[in-house]
């Protein structure tokens, strides 16, 4: 019987790690790491150093894979990441095998926190075995940290979104507070900016992290300016932001 | 000068503490813990557990205050609020300037995460000191991990609210998905069921948590029932629950 522990590290700071993860990591048989190609050599290569930082039992194998490629031209979006999902699954239950065979436990290092806008627990579910999850610091946590804010008002509501959710249905009724993830065009142009303010970090916990806040009309140019730059020199960019309407 | 800590610790597992966060606490002159009468000395408790076994910097002082009473018979709640951090606020100032004087570093730490539903970084607003949040396991990721579950639908949006706003507002209009958070009188009970299900957790990551889940209609009562007991046997409970509804 395989066992998986899906282990949060956290955004790219090594000690966004929790002890519950460092043990976790310490009991398994084999670590799986994920390679998605070139671009991203970075997000594998964090995953390698959290290891070399934490692993202190020898016997446990350090192996990477390589991540499918989604089929982005798939013209139906859920079919295709239903079909991604089916094909990561099978690379992990051959990888799995030909390292450790049918019996074991086997960790994934997952960005953040495995529930939050992460397919492993999909993957996982394709999978007949039992699974053991350790919560991570997500990006929610590190860009509110990062800015020094509360998330909520005083006992008020927040909506954990999308881009594509905010570009197409505008600010909903409410809530005054919006953290905004997955948002590839900064979907917040496609608001009135008036009273609104804004709070967005880039590579947010890691050494790159780069932070912009002010007033959503002061300040869009300027991050729509520098996400671009940034994310030309990376190859890819990871960002979030918290939009807050005054509501007064 | 004096520099202020707010460290995430996670909801009561000592373990959920992040490498960064022990860090944090060994880089402090003074560590304050907040007691809260002698109901929630389980609270002060874990505090002086993670110390205990986290703490390798003999030169750090670790203090405790009485937090003050809040007036819960104050008829404008919001006021009651403001008054409670104004007096919060000048405890701090008084333990800090008696134990280390007028320079050093003060750390906190913060049950869960300092942004969510935490009044310690409004209390710290009206000290002049500089402020540094390191991120810690909220209840909503140790929520979802205890029951290895998303918190998102894919694509979709969370709301994350507090049963004082549920019971108030229903269902709000636009989100399947909502986190519900201190709601002292199961506030889930004031909607109709039908459709909806429940992951509800208590004490979540502590030794005695306890976990339901199922339909709503099937659950609420056994919830219900529970946490009155639970609540009972402690003298205080915390708990926290994710309604999903079914779209179809």
């Amino acid at each position: 019987m395989i066992e998986l522990l899906l282990i949060g590290i956290g955004t790219g700071n090594p000690d966004h790690v929790t002890l519950q993860g460092i043990k976790a990591i310490n009991a398994a048989d084999l670590i799986l790491i994920p390679r998605k190609g070139p671009d991203k050599a970075d997000l594998a290569e964090l995953r390698w150093r959290i290891c070399a930082a934490v692993l202190t039992n020898p016997a446990i194998q350090v192996v990477e894979f390589d991540l499918p490629m989604r089929d982005v031209a798939s013209p139906d979006y859920l079919a295709g990441v239903e079909a991604w999902h089916d094909a990561t699954a099978a690379v992990w239950r051959e990888k799995v095998q030909e390292t450790i065979g049918l019996q074991g436990c086997v960790a994934m290092l997952v960005w953040g926190d495995p529930s939050l806008y992460d397919s492993t627990l999909r993957i996982a579910a394709r999978l007949a075995w039992p699974v053991k999850v350790i919560p991570g610091i997500t990006a929610i946590q590190a860009l509110t940290a990062a800015h020094g804010i509360a998330l909520n008002g005083l006992g008020a509501p927040v909506l954990i979104t999308t881009g594509r959710q905010l570009r197409d249905h505008g600010w909903p009724a409410g809530v005054d507070t919006l953290v905004v993830m997955l948002d590839g065009h900064c979907a917040f142009q496609t608001l009135d900016p008036k009273g609104i303010s804004i709070w967005w970090a880039a590579y947010v916990g890691m050494a790159g992290q780069i932070l912009r806040k002010g007033s959503l009309a002061g300040v869009a140019a300027d991050i729509i300016e520098v996400r671009a730059k940034e994310r030309a020199t990376h190859g890819w960019i990871m960002d979030i932001y918290l939009l807050r309407r005054d509501h007064d």
